[in-house]
């Protein structure tokens, strides 16, 4: 039940299944004047592309995006922007096995009962594909957020399973296929992730973006805080199993006096908050950690049901990523974008422009 | 801007400033014959209350619930029901010098940037009190959820900076001022709190909130997920800064083989998933997790500016929640069963009814 | 199931029935630093409120506003402003005779069977008096728009009944007790009301409003155009049977050639459109007309059922409106600021404020 | 800024230009289950195509639908339905002339001042050809409405400039190019147009909607009432100046005694209040009138202006309909429909299913 769009201002509707005719979006309140190619969007696609590396699934589409309204010579109109991915390579044969059985660990059962019906291949709207719309809706965003504030919104996967990034260097971030930024650990993924494929087993991993630039006065309390709704866009991605905004969970043990970030004529002096306050920005970095689960779609075997309840055994055959939280890179950074543009959108309603009546703070400590 | 309303077919909308006239919502899409009297209401905000034990915040009031319309003979009409609470303990003078400086860790500064006037006094509108009107809300999902599905939400406090909760006994929840389900633990609960006390500082707290009865097929994917919401009216409580489903940020270090919720005819095996599978309800208890920081109200001096970006020290005086996340345990399950009641509407807008179409599954593992 | 909400950036959430304790309302989206006290609203209030003639119904009820949030030290916050009217004559009594009958032509046989109970007294939420609420969140947006746009928003009555207005001089409509523009038919109307009195029956009318002021670019298209948006709000008021812009029905027999308003340099010829076109504001006057059904409590004897579905004859006792049309001209003031408002800030969201790129035009025909 | 979806629990968002690449939509809460195909679109889009009548303009395009994703093996899944036009007659140089002036009476002006930029070929978002999409998502809003419900949604052109329906005979409306329910005025009618289109000019028309069928129940008081939102969605549609509910402005001379519409144990016996009281649905049917002003593409020369201000004159060349309230029939029937689903789906929400605790009468008078 209509349950397909995100944001208020800036809203992204999207539309299509894995193995369906085409990926869709609509991408509505963009305002006129900016200057959109094609060529934006692919960018951020190819990122997220399966395919880009030998640690992601084998399957191989080009992705290529069309902008089919919404842009008169090389500029937003103000109308809405329609985008189509046609999908290419649907082998649907590889699916049919799992049409009566439900793989554990995935929507395929949930949709089931929701639905009563619910087309099984490659997950149909359940896939990782449907994301492929995200990025590209906000790839808009960030180049508008880029143009009109100087956002820049930046993210890299921070953990691997047991492998932690020690240093972030964001500068190698897109220089390895695992966009990590911690480059002395790069062989030790490599060996991992090859044993991990080897066992046919897969991997949780955690994912920090982070946004900077951001003007103070970003959100609208109590409910459509800026970090509740970040919280909501980037929960949206699949596999998602929690958010955290600045130092998330580590505050639970934290003291009032050790966690507020106290103040001096010169900037903040922490960002333990990561960069909101009350729910609305503080100019410093919006920083978010994502934790995307380890995908269910494994050669382990396991114990499973099908549609009438009796006991089967699943082994899952075909492409599929061993660690879903690579990708995820691109599409955090898009979910980010586009809350961040929403939010922007609503600020610029209220006051006209983001506009501060006294000097603000920033500081760029993550 | 209009960021004050939360849900689609049942919506809460609020108002109300810390030493205001009064607070109030609108609770809008309830069905129409429920049994709903005041006293439903009244006994969730007195568990809420501060000043309900000696940890909490000395402020009293009593926080009395009217009911303004929308009930007629003891009975929902399907009409808007307004809520009024008169605030009678507003003592404006505590507040008055802190109207032109910002205490660090606070909204102050926020708002004041964003709005370029605010209440200063207690908080104004990002004072904690703005979520008694939540509670209240949330008291009329929690009756409706019992009444039409037999669903009971049910918090607790999980885990208070290094104090963790080892055992949930959740008949021993209402027993103590902690809302702690672990009895074993609730003398070095009150040493800790006396000791923080004496040194004037505060300290964070996990929540856990856990919904049974939970119909398989409430969420709406691909944004408007069930976890996706949950996060959304989780993180908007005033302190939140994480929120978990199910295993949480523990799913980085998982592997799929473990993660995934094998099913048997019996049931589900395990609940690593937190009862959500691509954004739906699976059947399972959905679980969530919150992390709650430390309030920045404290006694200990903390460096700061004023309005005209001058250095200045900050003590904050006056009656303040050493550990807010003890009192956000009625908030915690108010939100999520607002979140829950909107979800289960829409569902059954889709259907006619939570129905499905072959045996489901559950299992009351946590 | 919630649909007392309207808006999107300026929102407008209304509660109450007729003989509740309250009616109340939440007014969210309002811009900070705006001077606002309850006078603002009471002047409009009064200007609606029963009883103010001896052609309007005889309840008479001070209708006293109060603001319970939002507002500090006479300027709005940009937080959400609570309003309040309690409820002071009820007589309950002179409806039980109504319970379990339904007045023909009325709202009773639909909300009964929507929603299987209702509150039968004075019409419950159904009644004219839930706009008391309309009135007062729409002398906020006016008082908005005059002081951020110079846009005014008058209304008049046009015709009531038989007796139309030939002349239209706007300072003559607060003068009289019909808000009738044309001082020439005033003993007509005085002669037509107290001879419907008498018969006992009721009368239906058309009202005109009429924005001045406003700048061009305001309106979304495709769906959320401004005239779609003002023919939603203003059918929503109690009784409206037909809305109307610019030329409205005569469109049907008109040329191209007729209707079309040319441009000259010195500004549009004609307004046949209304100050709409394509759903934009045009910069002209936005005209609107309603058409008033008469209301069916009428002391005529009439043909009904009652819940069981058996004949009844009704006959309605107490006080009402021989022609509500004429308390609807504030209450549409009211519905088109509130409308008006909730574009404006939606155009500033998208271009930061209401600037055009080109001289644009104006003329103040109507 | 965001103003093309329509709907809130069946959302339909539209995206395209006259002369873009393609049009498209996403129509989001359809339930799963429903037999559809590209066939039961195609033909109300055919209806709607340009060219169908020697009346209609004379551009030629397929219209050919493409369902993207959504349906599975010949059923709705209950994910969102993507749907594309692509444009294949675009003749862009016939409209290089008017980039820089402004067409007197349509919303090149608006467009112009609102987004600085746009796309003038051919009017394009405000081009009459964006509502093929609205055509198709209607399409499946009629199919859903008969199978679960047997509402059947009809329109006809109920008068073209002087020329009224004097009888209404709807199964010769599909008999003829008018949609005209009148065969006794067909020659009349063809004179007329044939008159019309030698002085190069253009008319109005009216249009009638009527719904069968509709249970009582369906909409929500007291913004969201089903006249509202019906008066909103068929306000929508171009050209559209004003919408009427059963009598409409006729209300405005009548009497209580006259216009209400009395019940018996047999049923209502008449319908003045087209189908809706309180703003909820009585079971009678649901009749609504629009006006829909003549096209301001005409060849009469008008004066006009540049985008810099100066005079010039203006003379429409191309092809044009002389009365696009010919071809609103269809659009008028798809907007009622989507505004009916999506009320449905929003009374099933609140009782589980639309039903009633005590006998409803209905009456087919319109």
């Amino acid at each position: 039940m209509a349950g397909n769009t995100i944001g208020k201002l800036f809203t992204v509707t999207t539309y299509g299944e894995s193995h369906g005719l085409a990926l869709g979006a609509i991408v509505d309140g963009c305002p006129p004047g900016i200057e959109l190619s094609e060529a934006d969007l692919q960018l951020d696609l190819d990122r997220r592309r399966p395919g880009s590396s030998r640690y992601t699934t084998a399957r191989r589409e080009a992705d290529e995006v069309k902008i089919q309204s919404g842009v008169f010579e090389g500029k937003t109109t103000g109308t809405p922007i329609g985008l189509v991915i046609e999908n290419t390579d649907q082998r649907s044969k590889d699916y049919s096995a799992i049409s009566q059985v439900f793989r554990p660990g995935h929507a395929d059962y949930t949709y089931h009962h929701k639905y009563g019906v619910r087309d099984y291949r490659g997950g149909g709207r359940s896939s990782a594909r449907e994301t492929a719309m995200r990025v590209a809706a906000g790839a808009i965003a960030k180049k508008y957020l880029a143009q009109a504030y100087g956002i820049e919104v930046r993210a890299y996967l921070s953990q691997l399973g047991p492998i932690k990034a020690q240093q972030v260097d964001l500068t190698e971030v897109e220089n390895n296929p695992f966009f990590f930024p911690d480059v002395t650990k790069l062989d030790e993924l490599d060996q991992y992730m090859r044993d991990l494929k080897k066992r046919g087993d897969s991997i949780g991993a955690k994912v920090t973006v982070v946004a900077t630039g951001v003007p103070v006065g970003l959100g609208e309390p109590v409910f459509d805080r800026l970090d509740a709704d970040l919280a909501h866009s980037l929960m949206s991605i699949n596999a998602v199993k929690a958010v955290a905004i600045g130092d998330g969970f580590d505050v639970v043990e934290q003291q009032g006096s050790e966690h507020r970030d106290e103040m001096t004529p010169d900037g903040f002096a922490s960002n333990h908050a990561g960069g909101v306050l009350g729910g609305i920005s503080s100019g410093q970095p919006v920083i978010a950690h994502l934790a995307l689960k380890p995908t269910s779609s494994i050669m382990v075997p396991g114990n499973s049901i099908d549609v009438d309840g009796k006991a089967t055994e699943m082994v899952t055959k075909g492409r599929h990523d061993p660690c879903v939280g690579i990708r995820a890179v691109p599409i955090a950074e898009a979910m980010m974008a586009i809350t961040l543009m929403d939010h922007a959108l609503r600020q610029r309603g209220q006051n006209g422009a983001v506009t501060v009546s006294t000097p603000t703070l920033s500081m760029n400590d993550q």
